[in-house]
């Protein structure tokens, strides 16, 4: 796993850099698979949050062979990790069959998702000429956020079924309650999720009624799949960003800041005196340009910073940030003031949304429970 | 150069995509040329936008030695280029000095920033100590932005100037128009630029007249390098985004939405009749989170779109985005409509941010006149 022979400390890393606390990182694996056994249902991880050989390993341990993903080279890059039964989460489109095709192995199948008649008939065809099996579901849309099939849409749904029926191809239906991401409390998040199985379980049942074979009925999302809801008929749960967690999570109330297992490294530069900030050499280029907790009730600008040791900085934050200089102040009218920090200090960045600042690293630098680094996982990026 | 013995077609490659516009890039590089020639002044090209090796080979036939980096990963990838003077503008600390050390060579020299005294002391004797050589700049803050020296602050700067020449490492000044990218007219630009060169040459001054020889003062961004204004004292311009320009830098005014050179190509994946959008396969992944347009008068959304063959379509955006998915709608309140598109219909999306944009993918695909792909140029990431 690249462990180090030596755990090293963690001043010995270049800034800046990704870091895993793997303490918090199998406490929120864990949470997961209690919240999956308590409900007896199937649990798929969406693996473009972490993009991890190793992760993808242990998800298989924990989980089982599915995943879910949101692009074709996350296939290509965790075959041959125990994982299985991919479903790629894109409507697929003629040009990409060729590329699923490459992909497909005794261990590897991809389940794609369609959303109209034209294109199943086109995935239909394709495999009759090819004699190649790429099954797929019916992506839903619950609510306008992007593509998918109205569930009420009777008409589209047994289209489309007929279609991939016909051809040996259907799975079942798909969806993600996308809005669950704008919630922050229980009761909205609980009808949410009902809401995601009820329009899911609808759809499947219209193409029961009709006589399809519906094996798969797929929904979730990290807020909704922690929700705690049991639906009958649903038969699989899916989130991603559990494994990290983020400021965006905690501010809908699924995790609390302390649970969130990446942080950014940085070492501070600068200390503006004009200003009264402290500059760091993390700036959206290594946080992202995620902004996702202005829409929430606190808004924690470009991520809340920790000391070295992960101490969260109460109202301290990444307030601006340039390609590669992070500007950390108090919150405005927060009573709150910096801690000394002089130029070589480092400091920990809390992310606003894990998938985000995540993509913009090559690797993760784990830490273990003594706060050294103990090994270094490489990630991936590209489509 | 990676070029394609063929010219394929944009049809044939997988997408997303960052496609790269050679017309308009070589338009843009000539135009800075002429604009550097025309002020006389010495020209460093900053190459945080484009991290391409290609690149920095045609920015060394085109200006010189000289380059900026935001990052020492990009010193490592682009020695060897014809670049030799390298200016690291991101304020150096003590535990990256091993680093720089480790990049020097006959043929690659690195200048640092540094903005207080105990870390040019250490610098200073690092290079006692190591009998390495690493000139510095002294970086000056000229609008609170980040870190540096207020260019009014004689006894700071007369004090971190006295270890720098003292030690024989002070190069000169450093200094940039962050605010530059808050403006929208030629007059504000004007004056903005004006004052980038007054602050700048005053911080000069103040360490000439104490004896200690400036030989590099040194200021600029994209919108007042290309402001056409002349100043004496000062001896090096710097900009970096010119070579693709954006939907930022075009509502500055310094370009028009038709000369940015870099786009993201995509796919249509779906169309949502519910919303009335049409949905891509280009999210925040591709198209980056920046929306820098934002602050601006008029709002791109995560970008401007266009037909395949780069025909703007007035009022449409990508008016959201998730990981993998952007939704194209025309913008709120317009009376345009989206043309007919049909799953498996390409578009381009010029990007609010070029630094951004482009750092989410790991090459360029090269167009040339005929529209046709004609190279792959890589570009590197990290620290």
């Amino acid at each position: 796993m690249n462990s180090n022979p030596q755990p090293k400390a963690l001043a010995s890393l270049l800034t800046p850099c990704l870091v895993l606390d793997e303490v918090k990182f199998n406490a929120n694996i864990a949470r997961l698979q209690s919240t999956a056994a308590r409900r007896g249902i199937a649990f798929r991880p969406h693996l473009k949050t972490a993009k991890s050989r190793h992760i993808a390993r242990i998800c298989a341990d924990t989980f089982g062979k599915r995943a879910m993903v949101s692009t074709l080279q996350e296939v290509e890059q965790l075959r041959g990790c125990g994982l299985e039964d991919f479903l790629y989460s894109v409507a697929i489109v003629p040009s990409k069959f060729e590329r699923v095709c490459s992909l497909l192995a005794a261990d590897c199948r991809v389940t794609v998702a369609v959303d109209s008649v034209p294109v199943a008939a086109e995935l239909a065809a394709f495999c009759v000429r090819t004699k190649k099996h790429i099954p797929a579901v019916i992506e839903l849309d619950l609510d306008g956020h992007r593509s998918g099939v109205a569930p009420t849409d009777a008409e589209l749904l047994l289209a489309i079924g007929e279609v991939l029926h016909g051809a040996g191809l259907l799975r079942g239906v798909m969806a993600h309650a996308g809005e669950s991401y704008e919630l922050a409390d229980d009761g909205a998040l609980a009808s949410c999720a009902r809401n995601e199985a009820d329009c899911t379980t609808l759809a499947a049942q219209t193409l029961q009624d009709a006589g399809f074979a519906v094996e798969l009925v797929t929904i979730g999302s990290t807020p909704t799949a922690l929700s705690g809801e049991t639906h009958r008929g649903v038969t699989e749960l899916r989130a991603g960003a559990f494994v990290f967690f983020d400021m965006v999570q905690a501010g809908i109330g699924v995790c609390e800041p302390k649970d969130i297992a990446i942080s950014v490294l940085a070492t501070v530069i600068a200390n503006n005196k004009q200003s009264g900030a402290v500059i760091i050499d993390a700036g959206w280029m290594a946080l992202s340009r995620d902004r996702g907790t202005t829409e929430q009730a606190v808004d924690f600008g470009y991520g809340q910073v920790c000391l070295e040791d992960g101490t969260i900085l109460e109202d301290v934050l990444v307030v601006d940030a340039q390609q590669e200089h992070g500007v950390v102040k108090p919150r405005a009218g927060s009573s709150k003031t910096l801690p000394d920090l002089a130029p070589g200090a480092l400091l920990r960045i809390l992310p606003n949304h894990a998938c985000a600042t995540a993509a913009q690293h090559d690797r993760y630098q784990l830490i273990g429970e003594a706060g050294d680094v103990t090994a270094e996982w490489p990630r991936f990026a590209g489509w």
